[in-house]
């Protein structure tokens, strides 16, 4: 059956202008034996979680009816809980917001300190997501360079900071889609250096040993913000739980924009279940680190270039066409990542066996 | 404990100008005996359904580590199949669009549509929300007005629409906090006089007998969306589960704006489980607006100004201090909505016993 309405092309609407001729985002969602394509956790979740989870849920349907606790408090706490005890500081409900993803916390947070008139400043290669979201707040994207080598210069960081002035930046670490982390001190030196608001996305901070910016909140409360996600290392991707930690008075300012009962009654029960195992599912973090090094290792001794990495994935090149040779892994059944950077492509650290695969077929691809 | 950053006030912080001195958005989540005041089906779902639910997402909790169908194809394939049913017009998936609830699905309209030196205009009083995501999205809101017994006046609301030239208008049908429905070919004036994108927001058109306006998709796919939920009559305000029907050009246009992996995979699956019961959750609605009669007609009978109503609510009248009635309401036990109505409040419908409860209390409160 063709739908009613098919003949109404796109550019018939009066979509705004900014928007028009532009592809919607997303990696290639393909059924490949081995996808390393979105630096998910390779493992599932446990049968012990899954049935907690199902239980939780259960408990939650019967109330469906209802509208959800608009404010997550129940939820916030226990990420407060958990955040306290990896980053080392205490925190309260208060200091925790969160919503469907780390994408919803950093388009509210956009829609409250960015859009019409203000800019946003990230440092590139970065999270694509970042000047995504805000065009979609109507913010203006102000990007900035890293080195050549992908690290960030955080004294030249600071100083574009200090000249520029945007009203947010963005820093990452580990930097996504290049893999180095930044110490927490030198991170310090930007946050100084801005005069607005400076979110630090760490939504791959459980595969680093470095400390968390988490520590710096205390010193500058009037304008840090440090998200995270249980995509990655909570292996929760299909749950859909972004999260920061702020001054209460940040989150009173998302108040402000979230739409109300953004967060489901089943997200809040699923998400505060999957905390309770994080104990087992952060288990898989220390493989993954393990198993990251050991292909970035491979990956040189193969004569690859490597960026070393401090997430749950690697950036390695160089390739003359890279998304010729995207597509010779693609041929041999191994879905990775071209990220659009010249001469490069990212892997997610999978299980052993799909690293394996990997491997091999980083022997045969053209490069 | 006190949290880190409690000295910061939200006035310390570099908030959107237009942010400054609002509060946030919502009706009081209070713990009281009668809560009819968010228009939730009071009825919970049926041990089947949540059975049904529970089971579908411990399916889905297994592969909670992936992301989930960015773009939800089998659950708009079911929207499809349900709306296609209740309008009695053939749909596909490529005409559905799904987001964490109306009000998601309404932001992304927005985005895509609205935006700075964009217009939208909405018949008031109507649902406030329409307003806060317009200015969420930094669209220019035209209100503009209703009959004086808050009917919607379609050959006035017709030539205002042709006069002023909004990139996007709202009409609601039932409209909600009022009630009233309007009859489809009247809604097509208004549609045809409209230079942009016209929303009809169905919310409540599972508890009216008219005909719904997806009957007018065919004659104005380049400009017509119908938004609809899941959180009243489906009782499912806690899944938070928000749909359109429209060209599949205006989808293409919301893929654009969504943020991707929007839907969780737990939503997906619950949603659509949800939707296998429709027949029996449906079966609440036939009830609720028996239900709805009772209490208006016997709030006429008390002298009570009652404002017809085809939805699951009622608004009446009227009082010298419509807040102070409130909060005599409130204090027998009984929460119902300010919605800001000068001399009126607006009452969900319950069960018998809730709605015998609210009648109970009518004859004791201040006037």
């Amino acid at each position: 059956m063709s739908p009613i309405g098919e003949r109404v092309a796109l550019a018939d609407l009066p979509l705004r202008e900014d928007l028009r001729g532009r592809t919607p985002y997303g990696a290639p969602q393909l059924d490949v034996p081995v996808r390393l394509n979105t630096n998910e956790n390779p493992y599932p979740p446990t049968p012990a979680l899954v049935a907690d989870v199902a239980r939780e849920v259960a408990a939650a349907a019967a109330g469906l009816h209802r509208y959800p606790d608009r404010d997550a408090t129940a939820l916030r706490r226990d990420l407060a809980a958990y955040l306290s005890t990896a980053a080392g500081v205490p925190l309260t409900e208060r200091n925790l917001w969160a919503a469907n993803g780390s994408n919803e916390v950093l388009q509210q947070i956009l829609q409250a300190f960015g859009g019409p008139g203000r800019t946003a400043l990230g440092f590139e290669p970065s999270y694509s997501m970042h000047p995504i979201i805000a065009s979609g707040t109507r913010t203006e994207w102000s990007p900035a360079p890293r080195r050549a080598d992908f690290s960030l210069d955080t004294a030249a960081a600071a100083a574009i900071v200090a000249e520029r002035r945007p009203d947010v930046v963005f820093l990452t670490s580990p930097n996504n889609p290049t893999g180095q982390s930044v110490p927490t001190e030198d991170l310090r030196a930007v946050v100084e250096a801005a005069p607005g608001m400076v979110v630090v996305d760490e939504a791959y901070a459980e595969f680093s040993s470095r400390e968390s910016a988490v520590t710096l909140l205390a010193d500058h409360p009037e304008k840090l913000i440090v998200s995270r996600t249980m995509s990655k290392a909570f292996a929760f991707a299909g749950g859909r739980l972004g999260y920061l930690a702020a001054a209460p008075a940040v989150v009173d300012a998302l108040l402000l924009v979230r739409l109300p009962y953004h967060l489901s009654a089943l997200t809040q029960a699923a998400a505060r279940a999957s905390l309770r195992h994080s104990a087992e599912t952060l288990g898989s973090v220390a493989l993954l680190a393990a198993e990251r090094d050991r292909v970035a290792e491979t990956l040189a001794g193969m004569g690859f270039d490597v960026v070393p990495s401090d997430a749950n994935f690697v950036l390695f090149g160089r390739f003359e066409d890279a998304h010729a040779t995207w597509r010779s892994y693609l041929e041999h059944g191994v879905l990775i990542r071209d990220v659009g950077i010249a001469g490069h492509l990212r892997v997610t650290v999978g299980t052993p066996e799909e690293n394996d695969a990997f491997l091999a077929a980083s022997k045969e691809v053209g490069r």
